[in-house]
């Protein structure tokens, strides 16, 4: 069987609830290799957003946000945390949605999703948030080059967030931070729709090695890395924001 | 290794080009055991849109669509083939977006996809377009029940197509049609906004793991089919209709 035809998808274990300024590439190396799946030349690795906040000091006390009269007004109306809604405010250049108690933004990174990608689950108690990376490709870049200083190997880096969507239910995870490859591959020869003229497929590439990373991540801590192995990843220094679509270009294709 | 911790997506090559009234199962049978990956239980089974079309006689020539006054004058606009925007509206219960030669609609089965999943490239010349098998869930269903006849393997079947979507550029694959499992994992024991209540994050793992398949099947039709090995996924009679949302819900969450 070709390996080219086979991709596997390898969860990380047994990594420890990582700290402030732990290194993550340190922590990937070792739990890939103590479970026997030593990273090698031309891995993708994902690892969950939650952990590279924890270590970029991005775990912050619900203290630290002082809530605006908006704020208040709008958490009164949906019994949230009026800190947690500041949180979100901040870290959000424009609300796309909010109704109920939904609230949907843009954040500063472009990205669309719900709360600002800000977390207030499983974060060592309800007095914390978790905020996304500030620069998320910037993060992947020191992975990618930590874990080439500890084993020598030219990986990808992809950092995943589960965001919804609209027009189909349910959440997937998708590519917020990248390094080492590009977010898409373009596929050339495929006819127009008048049969005539050539058309350019564009796959979103990033986007599906980090769907397939949560089959093996799920959502608990327990597997926050992966290692996406067999795939002839398109390489070059491609950014996430690359993905975000500007607003005139709102809808597809 | 933890066998669970490790899902292993395989390209099945050198199927032959499929034919009117062809038993797909027994052609993803032959193309398994013959590269050394024989089906097992509690695979999932990944198929594009173009084959089982193929086998169910959804290749039509452009000559069978009568161009409506209204095609006519959309086609001669955006200088398309006005039999080829007659097949798109046929297939089309809603116009979403018309813009240049941007056609976005909603299905008959609900899916909002450019010019409704119909498909003019690689079909056996200009003459012809392929359109979605008319019932997905029903077509992966024989194809579940057909694998189970020629292996007595139980396994999942979804079927793939690639979308585009809002707010993020590049297309993905996604699932069409299901058989066998649920379209949805949820996790419970999140805590929602106000650090009290528990949140459900309903993830959509048959749009992950049609994503995952493209890694391997790509765009030519030399990979149509592939295994999703080693993912513990959910059970039950489920159906890709579910994955759309109605137009009152049309933002997440």
């Amino acid at each position: 069987m070709s390996v080219n035809n086979e991709v596997h998808v390898i969860g990380l274990r047994g990594m420890p609830i990582v700290q402030p300024d732990d290194d993550i590439a340190e922590l990937i190396v070792t739990a890939a290799a103590k479970q026997g799946a030593s990273i090698q030349d031309r891995d993708v690795i994902a690892v969950t957003q939650r952990i590279v906040s924890r270590s970029e000091h991005q775990l912050r006390r619900l203290d630290d946000f002082e809530p605006s009269r908006f704020a208040i007004d709008y958490a009164n109306q949906t019994e949230k945390d009026p800190r947690l809604v500041e949180a979100v405010l901040s870290e959000s250049t424009r609300v796309i949605r909010q109704v109920g108690g939904v609230l949907i933004t843009e954040t500063r990174h472009g990205f669309r999703c719900a709360n600002a990608g800000v977390d207030g689950s499983n974060v060592g108690g309800e007095e914390f948030v978790c905020l996304l990376p500030i620069d998320p490709d910037a993060s992947c870049l020191r992975i990618r080059e930590g874990i080439a200083k500890h084993t020598r190997a030219d990986v990808a880096v992809i950092m995943t967030d589960t965001f919804g969507r609209p027009w189909r239910h349910g959440q997937t995870n998708v590519a917020i931070g990248i390094a080492g490859m590009l977010p898409f591959r373009d596929y050339v020869g495929e006819k127009d729709m008048d049969g005539r003229e050539l058309k350019v497929t564009t796959i979103c590439v990033v986007d599906q090695i980090a769907g397939a990373s949560e089959l093996v991540m799920g959502k608990s801590d327990g597997v926050p890395a992966a290692i996406i192995r067999g795939y002839d990843y398109p390489r070059g220094d491609g950014s996430a924001t690359e993905i975000v679509r500007e607003m005139e270009l709102d809808l597809f294709p």
